[in-house]
């Protein structure tokens, strides 16, 4: 089942504050366990890459590092690239993929975000399959995602032509990268059909990715080359210390996927698995079964609401997020969004749930710094 | 400002499943600060009458003795009579004037019931002083509260013609006590302008009132006498252990007001001081600031309230009582009522709030009794 040569790259950063008091800055969304699936967003995300890559490689910041080495005991200390500082994603993968390729010569990577939901494992790795095969014949590839509504939450990348790459047969030129869309536009996305989100999953050799990168943005491959010669060396921890940064911060959305598409280089092949972005507990809810009444409960197993900590009474379509061992008592409310942590509570609704960032910024600049 | 031979009797029962999570079964409404005014319904109670009554007794629940004279330090060891059991008002009362009769000879005794708000101790003070005058003179008086609104929740005492009696000038004859009235009624009630609200304060000489008992329910009457002999002499556990858990089980309106009233015996004072009973958090609500939004917050200070552990974000009309020490945030919802305790969360409404015993009764059945 391993592909050959192809190595993964598990960028996890961002803080989830959209989910707060359940996501903190000390505890971000990718190390919590946000669908009641017994295994955090990270570690969902290792173990199904894990079958897939000849090895893999975590990069997140330097607070969060002991606790994702506490998450995943089967990786070794190498497996961790530590970020002094957010750099955006660019920095992480590109020095990740250097890293790889002195480690192990020019090898395909694909890097895949921490904090992401994904059923169907087969058509995952049907897709991660044809990806390799396109990075290997040269292009940036990356997978899109079917976009089964017209979310505004995610951007989009629309396609040409079928490639006809051996080993890749559904590969399709990507023809261009959109933000966030307005409503509107995503309808029109949706209704034209060869549009896909884009959940940031890219896929390339990394002769390719890096040789792109020097030609865009030399400064910042310069960089992440004189950081990786030094990797696995006794000079890491003070090139590291120097160079990083100093380092752009980029997307490699911006960097790399739409310069180089507009020059015919990236591939994006169609992903049939289920994949969601859980953004915020609307997003959240829709992830999560429902009682008679439409009432989620996240905790519950076996596809059932836990009913032992949650008392309702003529309540319906709340979702409740029981966490810290308390007894909630819904007497009388409708459709409101709970979420019980030790230290904090909130209650809105899920027509809301977008604002809840909003919240955690005033809250921070409010002297809430220590709960948020 | 002590009224001559007049002794205050508090039964302090009832565990206010209303006001769940706040009041416990283990820690009842009067035990608790309702009101933010820094002392606890039962405190407040025994400041008001200790500056009127001769001394003073507490009659509460043998589980509720020790916090009870925690919260009591002044008060010796004799001012409190414990039930073993609960067997409502009649008994309660009747044991306290036995023993108060037993210790200072024929007295006055007054109840007034310890979870009971009232601001306006001058006009209180007024009421009581009236109601001995009227009890000296042979009634067993009660003070009628001023009926400001049409309330199905509390029960109503009809008033005659003045009866003149020196030193109680505005002494009526009490016609009838009636029930709690429905809506149509109540409005009626308080139409016809001679219908007070039933506080259950009731002021006797305590030969009038232990007649009155011998008279209308004699084995009551002796089961008390035999125990109020025994009070006060190493008898006094053995012969309340024996005799009180066979006491009939009436309140002292059934028991004594409304036969009494029947045949004439009974007054009513008027009283001019505000009055409420913290029945539910709807009532609760109805005593607490409010900031320009319309939320009330229990705990604030000086009439302002504690905008320090409740953040609100496009929220209204909200009564949060934050009781846990956490920070709650409100985003974008209305009109809800939230009680946040260390082991429990209630989320409710403030139409629904009558109903939170009816959830109380459920949660106890459901194997919830550690919490409630």
């Amino acid at each position: 089942m391993t592909i050959e040569n192809f190595y993964a790259i598990v960028p996890a950063g961002g803080s989830g504050t959209r989910l707060w008091p359940l996501s903190r800055s000390t505890e971000p969304k990718f190390l919590l366990d946000l669908t009641g699936a017994g295994q955090s967003l990270l570690q969902a995300t290792v173990n199904r890459l894990a079958p897939l890559a000849e090895s893999l490689v975590i990069v997140t910041g330097q607070k969060h590092v002991a606790a994702a080495q506490a998450q995943l005991p089967q990786l070794g200390a190498e497996a961790f690239i530590a970020e002094p500082s957010p750099r955006n994603t660019m920095a992480a993968i590109g020095l990740a993929a250097a890293v790889l390729q002195k480690r192990h010569g020019n090898v395909v990577i694909g890097s895949f975000a921490a904090d992401q939901i994904i059923h169907g494992n087969t058509a995952f790795a049907e897709a991660v399959n044809e990806a390799v095969a396109a990075a290997n014949a040269g292009y940036v590839t990356t997978i899109g995602i079917a976009a089964t509504r017209p979310s505004t939450g995610f951007g989009y990348i629309e396609s040409g032509a079928h490639l006809g790459i051996a080993g890749a047969p559904t590969a399709l030129h990507a023809t261009g990268f959109t933000e966030k869309p307005d409503a509107e536009t995503a309808a029109i996305y949706v209704n034209k059909g060869n549009y896909r989100w884009n959940a940031g999953m890219f896929v390339a050799r990394t002769d390719v990715l890096l040789n792109h990168l020097k030609d865009l943005h030399p400064e910042l491959a310069n960089g992440l080359s004189e950081i990786a010669e030094a990797w696995d060396t006794d000079k890491q921890s003070e090139v590291m210390g120097r160079v990083w940064p100093g380092l752009e911060k980029i997307a490699i959305d911006h960097a790399i996927a739409e310069p180089v598409a507009a020059i015919g280089g990236v591939a994006v092949v169609p992903g049939s698995f289920a994949w969601d972005d859980i953004g915020d507990f609307a997003t959240l809810g829709s992830l999560l079964p429902s009682d008679n009444a439409g009432n989620q409960i996240l905790g519950g197993s076996e596809g059932l609401p836990d009913d032992g900590q949650v008392i309702r009474i003529d309540t319906g379509g709340t979702l409740v997020i029981p966490n810290s061992g308390r007894v909630i008592a819904l007497l009388g409310v409708d459709d409101i969004v709970v979420v019980d942590t030790k230290d904090a509570l909130l209650i809105t609704t899920r027509s809301r749930a977008q604002q809840v960032g909003k919240l955690v910024e005033e809250a921070r600049n409010s002297g809430y710094e220590d709960i948020v």
